[in-house]
């Protein structure tokens, strides 16, 4: 892992894995992620990019990768096994996606059900090998409707204690950026309002610095 | 919708749709799955089985199955509207599935992602074609570590609330089966434990008559 401690300081953060999945280039989630490449370049950061849909992942989880609880060593197919290799490349990771009834896309899920395995990076002393993971999700809906039913909590308990915290990271973190359709809260620009959910979404960068 | 009415009585169920996701057809999600169509045809209901894993079913949504929130008639691409116009055979479901990070595999997420789309089973007037949808879903580690952190209502809620009632059906209910794997709580006759889950969810078939 590639820690390098500044004198009496936390860790100095050299690379981020920014991982993501959206069907389109175009979308809102991808100009999110150009724009936080751009703030992490800004600020000296490495970024290795994950497109999950551009990088010909397959989200199913076969029997090559199901967990033998009893053989913490067992070896998953040959692109988990890289895939999760490549993990410590990086201190930190973000993650950026689309709220898709409520919750994340199969293309992510399948990444973390796949990738994030018993023994690679939780059981048997291993850990996801990051000081922080950061979670960025797009929710099409405003939030007002999304926290009166709670989804908000659920996500977040979702992916900050039952998932990150269980891969040992405990620094972790949803950023909401909502209503990117802008029909159930009335948008008079909203070209405008994206510009400011991405502008916003740099903040995660330097969050995820000063967390370091 | 084929819901016979009988003479002043709840709706008869003739037929169910089977939809279940699990890698191996060994796998204890299998035999469950056996079992529910045993006790359907003792019970004179047809079942039509979706076998996510073994019927080549793609997880991913593409551009050509993302909502167009302008547009409830867009036609989806072939496979999702085949799919969605065979959902209209049954009255009623069973969805079954092993919980994996405390939620849905990626491929049956998937499965509700692109074909249980806008204006196919929800917006526009449009809804599941259903009476009852009932999730089984197995869990590997115990009741009691499960329910500390609240992963059964936090599931429940997405799937009853989040999902099904959003789409129309208000009778749905998850049946959770645990302890499949037999290592959080002591176990000294697994199989013994299997065979009591494989029947217990034959009840599920019961209830969905009961409710419809």
């Amino acid at each position: 892992m590639k820690v390098a401690q500044s004198a009496g300081h936390a860790p100095v953060v050299r690379c981020a894995h920014l991982i993501w999945a959206h069907p389109r280039r175009d979308s809102l989630t991808a100009r999110v992620v150009a724009a936080l490449k751009d703030e992490a370049a800004s600020q000296g950061i490495e970024v290795i990019e994950l497109d999950l849909y551009r990088s010909g992942f397959d989200p199913v989880l076969r029997e090559a990768d199901e967990p033998d609880w009893t053989d913490p060593k067992k070896a998953y197919s040959e692109q988990v096994m890289e895939m999760a290799a490549s993990l410590t490349d990086a201190e930190v990771a973000i993650v950026v996606f689309p709220v898709w009834w409520y919750t994340l896309p199969a293309m992510l899920k399948g990444y973390i059900d796949r990738v994030w395995n018993y023994g690679l990076v939780y059981g048997a002393d291993k850990r996801l090998p990051w000081s922080s993971v950061q979670w960025v999700a797009l929710v099409g809906g405003s939030q007002r409707n999304f926290e009166k039913r709670s989804h908000h909590t659920r996500l977040a308990e979702l992916l900050v204690d039952g998932i990150a915290s269980y891969c040992g990271v405990t620094d972790s973190r949803v950023t909401y950026l909502y209503n990117t359709l802008g029909y159930e809260e009335e948008m008079d620009d909203l070209a405008g309002h994206h510009q400011t959910l991405i502008d916003r979404s740099r903040s995660v960068v330097t969050r995820i610095l000063s967390a370091a």
